[in-house]
């Protein structure tokens, strides 16, 4: 076991590592169903397309050292990942708004394996109650009161359209959820405590956009 | 009109000031419609939930600058962001898989106000093909080529399930397309002059359970 493992607690991480971490993890969970002990940071690196560099800096992030002509252990790089990713615990969420963008998250197969589990989707749309999505029936939304006392969410994923959004936040804190992972294109005006991740696709259009322009410029030059 | 934008070029900016770039703009769009002329960074800071000190910085790495008591002006600043988010230009994009998440994207009303337009979506199965999404009948797959060579489009949104995502990549690639916005979980292995950009929502959530896990800690500590 590594030391952060051990102590117990995990250290702040960077947003672009964390996001690396993910992707690490799920090479990992791939090498270890094949059968791999070790592995060194310059075959992760090759896989993934990152600078070996990176690869050993992201890893030592969580505390994991590599040893010389032996590599990483995979199962000390997986335990340390869940550690810091949350991913041995299970975060219960509740997701609101169960259209296309709902329905598509319903979709995602992986969400528990990475430590969170939809437990229950919500509606207004007479067209939408009722209706199954895999495993969950969709609820009037009226019904979050009560289903949030029985299961006690810590999430709350927020797939309205952009009016509305703020209105479900305020009833999901209002219920005692402390996260937010928000897919509407508006900033929420929450309580300091509550956490807020934006998912604004207009957002990430606008790095792509930029991206296009810089090599048009290039190109053009 | 500033310095960037006067000379015709746009100067490289990292990703998280893109990202609030693209949330200025809306504010800013929304002020200029309410008849604002200028606005200070401070107001902007308060809007946004943003300390003004990174307000001003983010408008100065697109070449503008305020002026003392007079703040920024609001056409300037628009006109600024669109030249470096390309949002003065219009990207075609061709989007494949037209699943509940291609529906979903289908569904942005804004994309072309932020540089984009889906101009045509494609999808294999029998239930999709025909179908209409908004302006747009779901073509088959099959039609992509000769579409392409009449769309030339500049983007391809990549919305099939992880174990497609590679070949349709190829497929896009192959039809002339050097930008992809990969929704897939999957790394996909592209020439080095064609831009990915990774929507991988696994990844968003680590970032977001790390948040969790680190709240818990400073609470039971």
């Amino acid at each position: 076991m590594q030391r952060a493992v051990q102590a117990g607690r995990v250290s702040r991480i960077a947003e672009p590592t964390l996001r690396r971490l993910a992707g690490y993890y799920r090479y990992f969970r791939d090498l270890q169903t094949r059968g791999a002990v070790s592995v060194s940071c310059h075959v992760v690196g090759d896989e993934l397309a990152l600078d070996p560099t990176l690869v050993r800096k992201d890893l030592e992030s969580i505390s994991i050292v590599g040893r010389r002509r032996v590599g990483f252990a995979v199962a000390e790089l997986i335990a340390g990942i869940e550690a810091h990713l949350g991913y041995n615990g299970l975060n219960r969420a509740f997701l609101v708004g169960a259209g296309s963008l709902g329905t598509a998250l319903l979709g995602y197969k992986k969400f528990k394996q990475y430590g969170m589990e939809i437990v229950a989707a919500f509606d207004v749309a007479p067209s939408r109650v009722g209706e199954r999505v895999g495993d969950l029936e969709i609820c009037h939304l009226g019904a979050l009161p009560g289903l949030a006392r029985e299961y006690q969410p810590q999430l709350g994923i927020v797939t309205v359209p952009a009016e509305e959004a703020q209105q479900v936040a305020d009833l999901l804190i209002g219920n005692g959820i402390g996260a937010i992972w928000n897919f509407a294109p508006v900033n929420l005006r929450v309580p300091s405590e509550v956490i807020v991740q934006n998912e604004d696709l207009y957002r990430s259009l606008a790095t792509l956009s930029h991206r296009l322009v810089m090599k048009h410029e290039s190109a053009g030059s």
